[in-house]
């Protein structure tokens, strides 16, 4: 009722203070009736709507800057700048983002996806503010989790020297996507239950004021930069750093918040305001389980059931495999970049704890830390989205690579994740890996060869390696299919004379059911399990391409840099005579949809591949011409 | 005299505690004297004499783990476990590193040469330690500088919830290469310059315990878990986290850094020791121009002046071209990493602060504020070295890419770099940069071009874009070639038939010069400056590759993700007839030496080059064999 008056940015302000509560209830209820259908971010969102509703308060859109960290919840900022129809469609292929997008809207400062930016995104628009006169507010939203990595750190160590307001939030609940670790998350917990520290403070200050000498030693300490105030209240980093700290408030009282925000607006530096807010807010079964409610499918709303029954999945099988070896094996070891549940390491931390890694979200430490642990002997395995290692190229070349450390990298989400959508798309570690020196790249075809390739990586090789594998379910018509893995070695799936498909892991299915389709035109395929993507079976390729009319490498990763491009510049150099058909995905970054979707959008799904396939043995059989 | 009786580690326990100070004199007069002859880092070693000696007291080698951030400040190190004969050799080709290396002595604990790694090394020392029910010290040795990154900072997060003795020297000089920035530089300044604080917490708790009430206060207090101390000092961000701090004391002061390390081994958990050191101790020159003396060549000792003469750098040209544009277009900004030195902007924070940031070492914030900055409207400049910028690939990906962010990216150090070695060659720019959607990749011949490019980047183009050139002196056989900068457009220098070198960036000085070679063979050799390496120029190459015989990419890139290997794939997809013979270094980590040296040694310098094209086309007209 009062949701149905906001049509556009700003309409929030026409409603009267004494009705916050209700569309605080009501906004809850549209995002849990949406998102039980489409699916999408449920519990931090829930956790941010009074919040939300504060800062659209205080703001005035566009022109204040509003940036959100990751992302993901964004929905009440979305609701309230217009975007309520969006709801419909929310991370449906050719619908709304689950993300900040700005093409979607001009209140919307920044495309966002991955965590720990949103505080350097923040100081762009401070200084630009700066350098061009301007008097917007900027106001960047941080959660403790995302705290954790040192980008928001680093933003943090240069926010401190700001001669103008630049106002973090600091969106408190304890959790990343899965329960915070370290030392930030034990300072906020201390803030946080230090109880009524600023009747504490009072006191302090009024006792020091009738002692003899007290006046001086206020004066002193004055001096020393050491506020007062914190001689009662446990240390932040924030004043470590000179940033001004306030809070923690209720970040579930809008009033509360809309008049520390306005104070803090008057600061002329940068200041933190400590918000503490509930995941899944409002909806009990979300209040409960906020990690499973932090990403979730359409779901029952009576219940919070899944209302999708989902097959086994590379994670469990990961689970499945790092569990059975560590049994045998007391040097291997697990790291995780706070996704325990999302990489399947859960049942992992249960039953060895002490050998058990949840860094926070710091894939960098992640990774240098596993390069260390490896040169003294031990085995890890870090288990990590492919999207997210992104931010350890560095550390891979140097404190893995260089040291020929034997680390394991269990990437899970390589290739298209579907509806998360350009920034959490798996399709660039093909290419940054490969150019790592002595990086080895494995792609298992399905949950046994997953496993399988875990045992190989851990107990057979020795030295750094990667090991790749889709999101969500395994699917494969070559469940049976069990070769011996071997270093550098392909398996043969299909016997063909015409074409010989080198699939990459997932891929493989598509391969598969790509050579039945073309059984129906006459054209005899040959299936390979490239396994090995680097090196890759270069013997093979050589048989292949002497007795193939084509070869057509498939990989779930973008053209640059990929598999396919490695085939065509080692054919060329080679002399092959067989032509060759690379099925990539294109250099770009991908819009979100189901992975089917996109798929058949670029030609890469058994349909599209077999009728590539059939179009270039055509053309070069002279009967059409390729277009 | 003292320092020839130390042959081997823990030699130095057999000296004793009177002789310390002539030991570190006779330190100095080796490390001054070594380096003014073959070059080196002398500034930080200078700094960490008696820090090292103190280390080398308390340590066992090589049962405990000493890791040292970047490695750079390790010659003490080197000298004090054995390697004082290896300085003969230092930095040079097949000689003794400027960096920690494990091959060299097994009291290196890890390969280093990135900045902020060596606390997550060192906690993964710590673990293994604890898993294997050991009992060696772990000792990890980090710069003020070091702590602004934010690798640093995720292993604090992690180190502050150790159960065991983990021990991390902060070794504070005030610099990283230029002079520290931010917070945590403020906050070690105002812990430096407090005084005498013991005295002053004596003062207050005993003042409090004299009043009503005074002890229940003090309780309270100690509950909140703000210890008494803090409220004496200011704070740090180590307090915040939770990790015992200690100090500051004086890092030339041997005997109270032991007293302070032995006190430190006793904590069960993380501690940190505040040493305070001065950059270039003990060397007038060097004390008095930190930054200069960071990095060296051979200089005169009397006076401090460089052996040689350098001629214009790439840096000194961005140096004047920045300043030039910035003067008409004040849009533009420049940001470094902690290197304004070393990459020429110091001119530019002279003549425009306002619109200069140092970020301190933070590649990664450097990146995604630059990118928020183009999307606010300005023109960020970010100028880093190729190594360096490796920190940053997720947020070039997302947080300017997949902006279309106006950002340039002017990357110092591309190709390799000389007697750094293996961490600092910039070899794998290409690969990674040419993997990012949306990346537009420039390589300029000389200075000239240099300027001219970052023109066409900032005033003609828009969208992210990498300008890539080489460590230090232009020298170039095409000075005088000054053909118009545009958009996808290579230049061509000289006309053959038979072979067409395609040449990016300094390999154009090479490619040159190979054509003359070739001449004396009758081999007519078109010389083509690459210019854009992404996207390359395909609408010549396909010309060249109809009338020519051989193609022959070149560059200081590996092989994998490079252009040579682009150019490849491209011409196979093509179906071009002409062969391509790839000039690049291999997939490896490239040792020192010099780059002359180096390009010898990978067949990449005009002769080797010359040669390779003549086998080639001797093979092609069947008169020799290729093997």
């Amino acid at each position: 009722m009062y949701l149905e008056t906001i049509k556009k940015p700003n309409d929030i302000k026409n409603i009267s203070p004494d009705h916050y509560t209700e569309l605080a209830a009501e906004i809850r209820q549209f995002l849990i009736e949406n998102v039980s259908r489409t699916g999408g971010h449920l519990a931090s969102n829930l956790g941010v709507v009074e919040l939300t509703m504060a800062l659209h308060l205080v703001l005035d859109f566009p022109e204040d800057k509003l940036i959100w960290d990751v992302g993901h919840q964004t929905y009440t900022h979305k609701i309230l700048t217009g975007r309520a129809d969006g709801f419909a469609n929310l991370r449906q292929f050719g619908g709304m983002s689950g993300f900040s997008r700005r093409r979607e809207s001009d209140c919307d400062a920044f495309d966002t996806g991955h965590s720990s930016t949103s505080l350097s995104v923040g100081l762009g628009y401070v200084y630009a503010r700066e350098l061009s006169g301007g008097s917007n507010n900027v106001i960047s939203v941080i959660g403790d989790g995302a705290l954790t990595g040192g980008l928001a750190y680093e933003a943090l160590n240069n926010a401190a020297r700001l001669k103008s307001n630049f106002i973090i939030v600091l969106n408190d609940n304890k959790m990343s996507i899965s329960r915070n670790v370290g030392g930030i998350s034990r300072m906020l917990n201390e803030v946080r239950t230090s109880g009524k520290y600023y009747d504490l403070k009072e006191k302090v200050q009024d006792r020091l004021e009738r002692v003899d000498g007290g006046d001086e030693l206020i004066q002193k300490l004055k001096k020393t930069k050491a506020n007062i105030r914190s001689m009662v209240t446990p240390h932040t980093i924030f004043d470590g750093l000179g940033i001004t700290y306030l809070g923690p408030i209720n970040g579930h009282d809008v009033n509360e918040m809309t008049r520390v925000l306005r104070t803090a607006m008057r600061i002329d530096h940068a200041v933190v305001i400590h918000v503490v807010t509930k995941k899944g807010m409002g909806y009990p079964p979300a209040e409960k389980s906020p990690s499973r409610f932090h990403g979730v499918g359409p779901f029952d709303i009576a219940t919070g059931n899944s209302l999708k029954e989902s097959g086994p999945t590379y994670s469990s099988a990961l689970s499945d495999a790092i569990c059975d070896l560590a049994k045998e094996d007391d040097k291997i070891v697990a790291i995780t970049a706070a996704m325990s549940g999302g990489v399947g390491l859960k049942r992992f931390s249960h039953a060895f704890p002490r050998r058990f890694f949840d860094v926070g979200i710091a894939e960098q430490h992640a990774v240098t830390f596993a390069g260390a642990m490896a040169v003294a002997g031990y085995k890890p395995v870090f288990a990590v989205y492919s999207s997210f290692l992104q931010r350890a190229y560095d550390e891979m070349l140097h404190d893995v690579c260089l040291q020929h450390a034997h680390v394991v990298f269990a990437i899970d989400h390589a290739g298209l994740v579907g509806s998360d959508g350009e920034t959490h798309q798996g399709i660039y570690d093909i290419s940054f890996l490969s150019s790592i020196p002595g990086m080895t790249i494995f792609a298992p075809k399905n949950a046994w060869e997953l496993k399988e390739g875990l045992r190989f990586a851990l107990e057979e090789f020795n030295g750094p390696i990667a090991i790749r594998y889709p999101k969500g379910e395994v699917k494969n018509i070559y469940m049976d299919s069990r070769q011996r893995i071997m270093a550098g070695k392909a398996e043969i799936l299909e016997h063909g004379e015409d074409v010989a498909m080198l699939a990459v892991g997932d891929m493989v299915d598509e391969a598969g059911k790509a050579a039945e389709i073309l059984k129906d035109y006459g054209i005899r395929a040959t299936v390979v399990n490239v396994r090995f993507v680097r090196p890759f079976d270069r013997l093979l390729l050589r048989r292949l391409a002497a007795t193939h009319k084509l070869l057509v490498p498939m990989e779930d990763n973008c053209r640059t840099g990929g598999f396919a491009e490695a085939v065509c510049a080692w054919a060329e150099l080679e002399d092959l005579k067989c032509r060759i058909l690379p099925v990539t995905l294109p250099d770009a970054y991908i819009e979100q949809g189901s992975i089917g979707q996109l798929r058949k959008l670029y030609g890469c799904d058994a349909a599209g591949v077999a009728l590539r396939i059939r179009k270039e043995l055509d053309a070069e059989e002279g009967r059409i011409e390729v277009v």
